[in-house]
């Protein structure tokens, strides 16, 4: 039967004790790790959050029988004095390991039965297992750590930001359905039955308006929801740290400020102190060097173009891409020539494939034999394009050539970070950040044959590309930009419009009608018409930052409940079936 | 046209320029508060979020002519010599009413249509008006102010939490439909048609697991949604800093933790230092002395019982209450005899029926008469009566009588609060802070006939009452508590059952079935059997606490983007017709 803590009070957590304390009476309190019976003595490692401490019990003791019904996982609480372990009985391995609590009184809070799988860090039972008893999964120090670092690292945030003059403000989880681009999470009214809420994607609207409404300065530690169909590293809900600001029209008003909370942040939960402003980058010459919006910088493996060297060549797939308006890129792996073969070069042509091309010429430069396609190449081009690549005898070159020049930076940067991941490029052990600027404003769709805000369509233009917006949209940059650690987005925001006339043109642009733009976003036009202060601002994914942070790429894991690639939670079951009365409630019928 | 910031940069807020400030050149940017042309002479109010500054603008001034186009709420950006503003000149009604700003460049960042009311404290505009434009709403000083107030209340409880070992842990939105008490909103899962999340009620179950988890300690200002129709201060959606903490089977671990964080906000929030020990008193002595769990003791006019004195009198409508096993109870309001009239009785007996009694007998001790109803009663009777009411010539008695003893109670604990505001009994100086403790774990519904939890299905009973659970539930007090300011519920939690088989004898006294309980709650009953360290919290409501804080009374405004009466939002018309396509995609049909 479970005991009662009356009289007792924790003194220390398990995993803080070390030599100094010896001799001090302590009281933990955890989760039984294991347990070993000697016969004379009893061992067991009680484990809370912060680590595992070594208790000692003697057969001689009053509640020796009592200790020796314990089992793992058990909850306990133990009374006694801490003793040095000594000589070869210390175990350098844990932080504890240099003492041990000689246990003067004992407690079972809770008995425990045999847990599906075992509480380690090296626990190889499968995901879904796992997360069906994710509250025992939580219980492994390195499940427990990464939400303590979570914690930190918000934690660093929002400290920044208050010193910094911004306002935590909620805002509505209930609102207006408004899609553009991803679909809506909706909740039924009751009331208004027929009529939905929506769940934010972004608390977009509102930090905007907060800024129309004189608040100045805003932040939110923000949920967000997505219904889309989920891949990895995705989750239907997530959370951003979501920052607006006032008075700015410049990019970088926002981005030094963003920049200070990433140096915080790395700082207080690793320790780094980055001392120089971060690099920033073109949208332009990020898509030109690296074929990404968001280049991982830790290598090289540049892209090169070749669509001057060779697109009057007599070798047709070169040539036709040219010609059609498309281009030639090649990345240069040096000495790659022995290192890959003609079933790598298959699969490169295969891969590219999701990114838009037809396939990869793989030229693996060997001293005996010249790649096939070389024959189509006159000597002079053959020149040319081992200068524009950079390449000599012993290196493989990948080419791509592509009607279309996007599919060629596309599957080019996609094909060089494969290459760069498969064969070690990467020194994990760096943190490379920096911005990308200058996006485009718009995306043209081929299908819809319609342009879509890259961004949102709350992002300004540049000032200098705002009189094309009508005539030439393609051409119009953002004020926009995104903070990339390690190759990926960790954040991103821009200038917003904040002119309702912008705002309007804005609009029409992408499409939407008088009337479309009254019933969705009429409440916002008006708003701009009561005076408006120029702001920007910016959000960051906090689970990705925390991963980032981490090294770890299992975004699950730094969510304490999150949800499977079909957006149910296996712990509980949601979403479920519900009582016929609460649908007739809603007006609702499946 | 809007010019832009380029150059500018802001020095200083509006509202922090002091004498101190004189001779240097500052920024401002903010919008305009009002503004008046003397020819010679422009003044310009300029405001942010921090106060209100004077701009000065003289005719000789190269841009003079541009001042004198700004309008109100225009947005504008000033530089120029903070001067000392002389004798008369001097304002003592601002806070920086001893200086001005003389402009050397001044530059309108945007322009403003006139607003549909004026932006000022003692505005007259509706209510209705007022939340359609609730962004200009918000740039009342007031309501600014609120919202700061909120986020420093916030601040100063993370930050106590913080240095207390809890954790910030995020819990999910979209959860399960688990519906006891509140109705739940639901959300249309598409991958999974006909299922539904719903959105957290609290983040009861998984804020338990997180301890089940070894998390240890825990909090969360977290949002909860509950889809009730709305009385006054309740909104759908509402914030509440939700704690739980491990290790803890006695209320006093929590209240203790608790307290500490109250006081840290009261401090922080309106330097106010409550140096003792809240007071603790129990539900028995709440209902007896002040006729409510949320007793407001700022004043007296306390509860008396004359079931004693008057249960078997002469008159039926007193002997008939307690023989049918109710009582007699009354507030006696000292020198009300002439304070109160036969019209102002006729109203309590009124006033009274919706706590359940069915009127007051209203006795004005006058000199002259006695009440009519004491012709019914022999002179002992009235002895007792004015000694156990402590009530002499002059005095005015309340008495109400009913056949339950709970109508009684609720009735003249309602009633004593309203005499106390009508006549100014409160000291609204001050703050009354109290715990109530020692709850019954359940309510009876006659309509129902069964047992509801009094706080939720999850409150621990006391060890000393688990053994009447199964036969006398009545009778079982739970280890719940509730603090309650100024006679208003800030917070409430208790110490949770940490035993499965507890659980399950909890949920069968509420007459779940096994079946309901399974498909419930199966996985948290699951989750008892791996090892539950005992463990206890608490919520506070945010939005009231600031409330509290503020002195305000109306929830709306201490939230940035409130909903109304029938759970709408005026300003963006949320809940709103969705596509059809969103609809058909849930496989909906409404």
């Amino acid at each position: 039967m479970a005991e009662f803590l009356t009289g007792f009070k924790r003194t220390d957590m398990c995993g803080t004790l070390r030599a100094k304390d010896a001799g001090r009476v302590v009281t933990v309190m955890g989760f039984v790790q294991k347990y070993r019976n000697l016969g004379a003595l009893i061992f067991i490692d009680l484990r809370d959050r912060t680590g595992i401490v070594q208790l000692a019990i003697k057969n001689t003791d009053p509640f020796y029988e009592k200790a020796a019904s314990i089992r793992n996982e058990y909850v306990v609480a133990a009374r006694g004095t801490v003793a040095p372990r000594e000589g070869t009985n210390a175990n350098a391995s844990m932080d504890t390991g240099e003492i041990e609590i000689l246990v003067s009184e004992i407690r079972i809070l809770s008995e425990a039965a045999v847990t599906p799988f075992f509480i380690t860090d090296n626990c190889n039972a499968n995901e879904t297992l796992r997360l069906t008893y994710r509250y025992l999964d939580l219980r492994r120090p390195f499940l427990q750590k990464l939400l303590m670092l979570r914690d930190k690292a918000t934690r660093a945030a929002r400290n920044y930001l208050a010193e910094n003059g911004f306002l935590e403000i909620e805002t509505p989880m209930l609102g207006k359905s408004t899609p553009e681009g991803a679909r809506d999470y909706l909740v039924p009214s009751r009331i208004r039955q027929g009529a939905f809420y929506a769940l934010p994607q972004s608390p977009q609207l509102y930090k905007q308006l907060l800024m129309i409404a004189g608040m100045d300065r805003y932040y939110q530690v923000a949920r967000c929801f997505r219904d889309e169909d989920l891949r990895a590293n995705r989750q239907p809900e997530f959370t951003q740290i979501d920052i607006e600001m006032s008075f700015v029209d410049s990019e970088e008003d926002v981005m030094e400020i963003a920049e200070g909370l990433i140096k915080r942040v790395f700082f207080e939960c690793k320790g780094i102190n980055f001392t120089e402003k971060f690099r920033r980058m073109t949208y332009q010459e990020a898509m030109r060097r690296f074929g990404s919006d968001k280049p991982d910088t830790r290598f090289g493996l540049e892209l090169n173009d070749l669509s001057d060297a060779l697109g009057k060549c007599g070798f047709a797939p070169f040539s036709d891409a040219v010609n059609a308006g498309g281009g030639i890129g090649c990345i240069t792996y040096p000495s790659g020539a022995a290192k890959f073969t003609r079933k790598d070069a298959d699969f490169f042509s295969e891969f590219v494939k999701d990114y838009g091309a037809k396939g990869v010429f793989s030229a693996y430069l060997k001293e005996d034999a010249a790649p096939a396609f070389f024959k189509h190449l006159t000597d002079a081009e053959i020149t040319a394009l081992m200068g524009v690549a950079g390449a000599q005898t012993g290196d493989a070159v990948f080419i791509i050539a592509d009607k279309k020049k996007e599919n060629v930076l596309n599957a080019l940067g996609a094909l060089r970070l494969h290459l760069a991941k498969k064969t070690g490029l990467i020194d994990e052990s760096k943190y490379d950040i920096l911005w990308v600027k200058d996006f485009p404003l718009f995306e043209y769709n081929e299908e819809d044959k319609r342009y879509y805000a890259m961004h949102h369509p709350f992002t300004s233009p540049k000032n200098e590309d705002l009189q094309f917006i009508k005539t030439d949209p393609g051409r119009v940059r953002a004020k926009a930009y995104d903070l990339v650690i390690n190759g990926q987005e960790a954040g991103g925001g821009s200038i917003r419009i904040h002119s309702g006339e912008v705002q309007r043109l804005m609009f029409e642009a992408l499409g939407m009608s008088e009337e479309d733009i009254k019933a969705r976003f009429g409440f916002f036009i008006e708003a701009f018409r009561y005076g408006t202060p120029p702001h920007g601002g910016l959000a960051f994914g906090l689970d990705r930052l925390v991963m980032l942070l981490s090294g770890d790429d299992n975004i699950k894991d730094v969510i304490a409940f999150p949800k499977v690639q079909n957006a149910s939670c296996l712990m509980t079951g949601a979403p479920d079936f519900v009582e016929e009365k609460q649908l007739n409630e809603l007006g609702l019928k499946t």
